[in-house]
């Protein structure tokens, strides 16, 4: 099988060609412009490679409501010329074939269901923490979407008792992603993050902030797994921290022995890697195709 | 048809009989003792009744994993003589027909969304606020489950500025539990919630922390509908309070119109009223019988 992926990110799109076994084969990247720059590069690239479907998944917020007549398009974003842009609909009249869309991680949470950390499971909660704070959502099997799609980097939290910073995020001030994504870090050190050292007490303090996304979602949805990727949690000390933080967190509340015994097994670090995001575009693309085959 | 319901609360059990189109025909009532003295009622009074199915939507922490030799028991609950019993197999004895089982939120949400306030909708999220808080939640047309079944009562949330009461949660003191469930609010006030008149800044600080639930729901879930339910919420005056509540604290982020111009359709009390427990446990033994006759 050829199957399209497209991962279309804040700052960079990743397009590529997979297979039913999650193996991609030749990807190309380049940063986001505006979509009448950005959007032609994509169909340049997928133009003469035949593939059979594509997938993508991609920065929101967007309209997932197939009865919607804005199904397919970015809706409310402040990224110039993406706002209400008609993303799908674009592509769909370059390249006709089968097309999955969803957001980049409820795309990631369904990769990694296939291929990744949430093997044959049939739930988990996908987290990215880097430059925003979003999450994608399986349940019972399915990709969850309803009135629009999971943003949960917009949960209020409880402020550290150390912090002073007042959070970044322009709706909400200090909700999890005004206190928690990089920017917030760098602002609240004034230092890149990625330079901050290993036992710097800013890791400790991001634990606190993301065990309570974290027992969110435990408590919400009870997932059974829970993966944090993004450029934040490239740092691996803070997993033992936020293992730590969550135990404390639930205090023994949540008795299943994924969280009191196995808890480093249960919260973990993506099993594609760096490729969750794309693979999870390739497994919307080969859902794509096996629902338009059923039809 | 005839199908049995059984509400298994944490102070009384509700027993009926009802049929496809969601009406009660005859039911009994009688408070929750140990199982010794409480399940021998629950089957006398379905022995002769000629039921093809039986749903049980029950308080929990219950197993609900089918794969599991527990399936069916109650598992860790203080109440005396539940903790570890075999519920659903006890009465899978003394009766034998297909059985459905869930949370009496999980079946609540479910009897909602057939025949009350989610009719047609494939999510909604319905939270009982009474002697303790719980969440049942439906997504993408599924009751959701995991590693165990939400457990939404007990999210972390902000302390509002005014509330000195510590809570009473014996696991986390403060979590929404804690500080908004009906002990919480007569602990607090030194009053009986019901006592307390419709103006006491009492409701005021409930609406508080009510909304941080229902915000969370909408962001890590975004259902179609959000229905809350319990003796709580027999203070019709809450409802306005919560829907600016919810406004405000998501402060125009998110922008569906279900948010920002229905938000009194949007978050809004059982349509099936006192009967949403007992019908959801219907609807749960309607799908076990449908399921049965699939197989």
């Amino acid at each position: 099988m050829r199957i399209g992926a497209v991962e279309a990110g804040g700052t960079k799109f990743v397009c590529g060609i997979g297979n039913e076994f999650g193996s991609i084969e030749e990807r190309i990247s380049f940063p986001t412009e505006q979509p009448d720059v950005t959007l032609p590069k994509v169909i340049d690239f997928f133009k003469d490679k035949q593939v059979e479907a594509i997938g993508i998944g991609t920065f929101g917020p967007i309209n997932i409501d197939r009865s919607s007549d804005q199904y397919g398009h970015v809706t409310t974003t402040p990224k110039p010329g993406w706002s209400g842009f008609d993303f799908l609909g674009t592509m769909k009249r370059a390249i006709d074939v089968p097309y999955g869309w969803d957001t980049d991680v409820n795309a990631a949470a369904y990769g990694e269901s296939m291929w990744g950390a949430a093997q044959n499971l049939d739930s988990c909660v996908y987290y990215t923490i880097g430059t925003g704070i979003g999450a994608g959502v399986l349940a019972e099997g399915r990709l969850v979407h309803g009135l629009v799609h999971p943003e949960a980097g917009h949960i209020m939290v409880r402020k550290h008792p150390d912090d002073t910073f007042e959070g970044f995020c322009p709706y909400h001030g200090d909700c999890l992603e005004g206190v928690a994504a990089g920017p917030a870090i760098e602002k609240r050190w004034k230092q890149k993050a990625y330079e901050l050292p290993e036992d710097h007490p800013a890791w400790q303090m991001e634990a606190y902030y993301i065990s309570q996304a974290v027992i969110s979602a435990i408590l919400m949805l009870s997932p059974k797994k829970i993966i944090l990727g993004g450029g934040v949690m490239k740092q691996q000390q803070l997993f033992p921290l936020i293992h730590e933080e969550v135990k404390k967190g639930l205090n023994g509340y949540v008795g299943a022995d994924a969280v009191v015994k196995h808890i480093d097994q249960y919260i973990v670090p993506p099993g594609l890697g760096d490729n969750a995001g794309l693979c999870g575009a390739l497994a919307l693309g080969l859902a794509a195709l096996s629902e338009h085959r059923d039809k």
